[in-house]
């Protein structure tokens, strides 16, 4: 006991000050402790590389497209580096001509056009989802969204103060589950977030499935005397197979906002650009905008990076490559499925969400497993809000996935899959 | 009686709920609200310039710098853009070899040199603090900094729940109230935010100055047992007249970090570069450090803008056209104390400070009038913490600051100023 307590007065040798948790913002650090998994599967992959050869891992870990932009969008840019003014200050919301761009782009495929007054220019799909969530949330407000979901919206709630609710979906197909958002909108719940294509499950949700998630929104709307906003996060909106295509929410649902960025669509995830698109018929909108304008300023984004608005402006309806999308897609379903691993068949975006083999006990415990013994890199769904269930990114070179095929194989054999 | 309560029973035609201030953030709105002000301001430049015709409007409310970037750099720019994998994703922290460089450009200007892993890049200063704040404060903790200071720092405190305090300045010269600091700190005070060069009073603090504000803040990190950062916003370091220059901060007190911006050294301000440059003796620095990088992702930012990243890094010790600046500040100078406005000779940045002439009740009623009655346009001090002077941006054409002469000259005659 004595021992103990003079141990207890010695001080942090690395902090000459008393302090209860750290010197830092708790929440930051305490986020970051728990952040530490992705880390470990990121510095695996480099530990991965050195020890067997980059050649020799297959990572299916990230979602950052290799493309590189296409050839006339970067011949156009370097003409535009030279425009005068582009490198200035604009207003907060964005060029006056690139939000005209996008609000025609809107108005040609809605049944309601909208003007370039609600358009705000983001950086990035990320951007504007803060930014939404604090013109919107009081702190203590709730946000809904179906599980699995994008591990950052978490985050972004916390940012505000609001607390993010999860509505479970049915494990074998993902889609809307509409009694359980029945039973999860509260008194205090201001947004349902919703993602399609989706990350991580590659669904998109169909006309029908998004009439019904209005239907529910427009009963609780009324029930709680204020309007429930669905938000659309639609980065992937543009990769889409067999035909399928992401229905317009604006049309859909009277207090739907669109978000979405070039990232994927156009391989200009490190320019960070993006934009919010308000409905319509959204309440009190001029007062929206306001708030939307005033906290893309006041977050620290100050407006969109200039010279990545004026050339997306020019590409929005470019769309990627997404035939070479599909070949992965459909070479690693026919073989994984075929080797007995159970996942679906993605309708857009470019990951699969494959079932985690009956013989590990956590999605975690997996994708350690497949990296030590296979060098296979894939991320958890825990990290997702969906355990039982890995994440496979398949944004990577063709011969990636072909080399793979032996490790899969390999695997398979050692859990006994092969039905 | 009756009617009135009729009245009140009628809902608002913009929309079918019923609610208390509005459907969105009330602070947000608040803010909207509040900060109408400068909007007008704006709105007035764009009708006077209707009525009068644009070159007999003399705008001085606008720090955005209208020289283009070096013609070099624009051309590494174009080069660049074709650079493979430029355009992707990179650590959130930014390109591993634009964090070496920024690290060394500080490390040969430093007496403790600091590693590539001290860098976080930015979206720009703005980026940076809200990062910064995000990283270290807890709500409900302190930020004190010297009115006048930024209008936008109270808006960064209060996104994350922090309270911004100010110490008076001497309003002659607005130098650091050393004795004024002393008692603003208050146990829960974390971070000290300096602006040098200043906005809006174009004062650089010295060593001299730096060193008695350090000595504070030792003191005051004993008494309380946390140390207490200073965090030192200079995205006008480069805009310097007369041989003055910019002290290194991290050089002179232990808890320093600096924040930085190319948006007026290189006129790159719509493209959104900055950096966070954290001093070699931070406490548990590592902590810091994932915590700046955690929240410059989850904040919405996700990195730095890549191709600017990259185009900065080479040109890190480029400076403005400082001359072209110092022959407006001097042109004004002369003719305006001449006339008999009152003003300090800035040492740095692109703004004068001046004093509102005894006629008018506050700086607002002055700026209407000047803009009224000759299309002058300023900005009122008391957005910046500090009523009686408004502040003028000399960050204009020369032959807009040529033309405006004669305004200035009647509106002296007409306040009767002359001495």
């Amino acid at each position: 006991m004595l021992m103990r307590k003079k141990q207890k007065k010695q001080r942090n040798p690395s902090s000459p000050y008393e302090r209860k948790i750290s010197m830092y913002s708790k929440q930051i650090v305490k986020n970051c402790a728990n952040a530490s998994f992705i880390r470990k599967m990121f510095e695996k992959g480099l530990e991965l590389a050195k020890q067997y050869g980059p050649e020799n891992v297959y990572d299916f870990s990230i979602g950052n497209p290799f493309a590189e932009p296409p050839v006339d969008l970067r011949e156009r840019m370097k003409e535009l580096v030279d425009q005068p003014g582009v490198h200035r200050y604009m207003p907060n919301a964005g060029f006056p001509d690139v939000r005209e761009k996008v609000a025609a782009f809107y108005s040609e495929r809605s049944e309601k056009p909208i003007p370039a007054s609600h358009i705000v220019m983001t950086t990035g799909a990320a951007g504007a989802l803060n930014v939404l969530f604090k013109a919107i949330l009081n702190p203590g407000e709730r946000i809904v969204t179906f599980a699995p979901y994008f591990v950052e919206y978490g985050f972004y709630a916390q940012n505000v103060g609001a607390h993010l609710d999860t509505v479970e979906t049915e494990s074998t197909d993902f889609l809307p589950n509409i009694e359980g958002l029945r039973q999860a909108i509260q008194p205090d719940t201001r947004i349902l977030l919703l993602n399609s294509p989706n990350n991580p499950t590659g669904r998109i949700y169909s006309r029908q499935d998004l009439e019904a998630v209005a239907g529910v929104l427009r009963e609780k709307s009324a029930e709680f005397g204020q309007p429930i906003f669905l938000v659309s996060d639609e980065p992937y909106a543009t990769i889409t197979y067999d035909g399928h295509q992401v229905p317009n929410v604006l049309d859909l649902y009277e207090h739907a906002i669109v978000v979405n960025s070039f990232s994927k669509s156009l391989g200009l995830a490190g320019e960070r650009i993006g934009y919010i698109a308000v409905g319509a018929d959204v309440p009190e909108v001029n007062t929206l905008m306001d708030a939307l304008i005033f906290c893309n300023r006041t977050l620290g984004f100050n407006n969109a990076p200039a010279l990545a608005q004026k050339v997306v402006a020019e590409y929005l309806d470019v769309l990627p490559d997404v035939a070479d999308y599909q070949a992965k897609r459909d070479l690693l379903y026919k073989e994984l499925t075929a080797l007995g691993f159970e996942m679906n068949l993605p309708e857009g975006a470019f990951y699969f969400f494959m079932k985690v083999p009956a013989n590990f006990e956590s999605s975690v415990d997996f994708a350690n497993y497949v990296a030590d013994k296979h060098q296979i890199l894939v991320v958890p769904g825990s990290g997702f809000g969906c355990e039982g269930y890995v994440r496979l990114s398949y944004c990577v070179k063709m011969e990636v996935v072909e080399r793979s095929l032996k490790a899969w194989q390999a695997l398979a054999a050692e859990l006994g899959l092969k039905k």
